[in-house]
């Protein structure tokens, strides 16, 4: 299980703001590397499907580290092979984008082409608001939560039995 | 993965207060169909489980929608409908209702068999408040998050297997 | 699935801060027990997961309940024992804490480690925070959500199939 939220930026920077693995018009969100919730709830989840921290310690975010300037795509390849380099793989995982912004409507089956494609499994994404209420429903912010299931990679063995 | 949440009517509209699929005493909550979070965000979670998109285009939720006034029991049915059409079923679900109301109590097993029957499979209910904090804890409104499993109907050779 | 919020004690009561079964610097939580936000979200993971309903009913959660003065390390164990003696054991389990404190950090593999123990099986922990948003955000409490997977404990023949 992961969870993430960002705050928009209180001026438009210039910032793009990135959910999902795509750009969306709109001002964008602060926060280390490029602030996609969806991507760090994601890897926060699979992270720890896997036991092997979060995405503090993955990334090493934080606004003068090596993460700081990494996209969601990147950080979601380079957890993927984490994982892997661990003997263990993603089954399929799972997030869902709460917020105003962006609309995801009809690009939802993009983007769940992108992530999947960077985790190496089945990504599906859902997306609703909160009705106008809290931080997300007033429009500061988005938050974002997901689940993933990792298994061992099966050795020959294995797959026969 | 799923989320919703919905805010109760600011006035009383008679509109019944519906969540895990029963009626509770006290002013509903607003939103398209009946507004059982409960039920939405099972829903999300299912169809995000079998990757077939979320309640927005399954239900075709909107104000002058399809679905709009459609109850979460035959929503929830329609959505086991359409995940097996698919090939496949849904092996469990589980979601927590987060609010000041419904006070789920000696209810809870009811409204899970209810949503169980709906849904062809196990389904668990948990409800927690949020001690006064945030917009579940001011009673401006209710949201519920829901997990599923869902796997392919296995066919005769796959069960003896 | 399962979630829970505590507040901060308005006052520095000398209750110790208690979360993911370790105690940290600063003023506590509120709550029955021990206030342990992540203990009790994952309390309800398992039990729902489990179908045995939620903590409310498992502990008798309530100001001058039996539950009252329960550690989350004490409710954890109880929880492990209640499910396998419904013939269940728990697979894995996840627990993320939302909130400004306490700073995980360092200590999230010793949490693990303990919760683990007390559960008899991978518990993994992550933390993250709000960016300022939201009742987290504002340091007026904690939330945690949680997930987990149980199993029925196979018998011999099961094992050899």
């Amino acid at each position: 299980m992961g969870f993430d939220a960002h705050r928009f930026s209180a001026v438009d920077s210039g910032r793009p703001l990135c959910v999902a693995c795509l750009e969306w018009p709109g001002v964008g969100l602060e926060g280390d590397s490029d602030g996609d919730v969806a991507a760090h709830a994601l890897i926060d989840a699979v992270l720890s499907a896997a036991m092997l921290g979060d995405i503090g310690g993955f990334a090493g975010l934080g606004p003068d580290s090596p993460g700081a300037g990494a996209s969601g795509r990147e950080l979601l390849m380079r957890c993927a092979d984490e994982v892997g380099s661990h003997g263990l793989m993603i089954e399929s995982a799972s997030v869902v984008v709460i917020g105003n912004r962006p609309r995801i409507g009809e690009r939802r089956i993009l983007a769940e082409k992108v992530m999947s494609r960077c985790l190496g499994c089945a990504v599906s994404l859902t997306a609703t608001t909160t009705d106008a209420m809290g931080f997300t429903g007033r429009g500061e912010g988005v938050a974002a939560m997901a689940t993933a299931v990792v298994k061992a990679i099966a050795s020959t063995d294995d797959a026969r039995g």
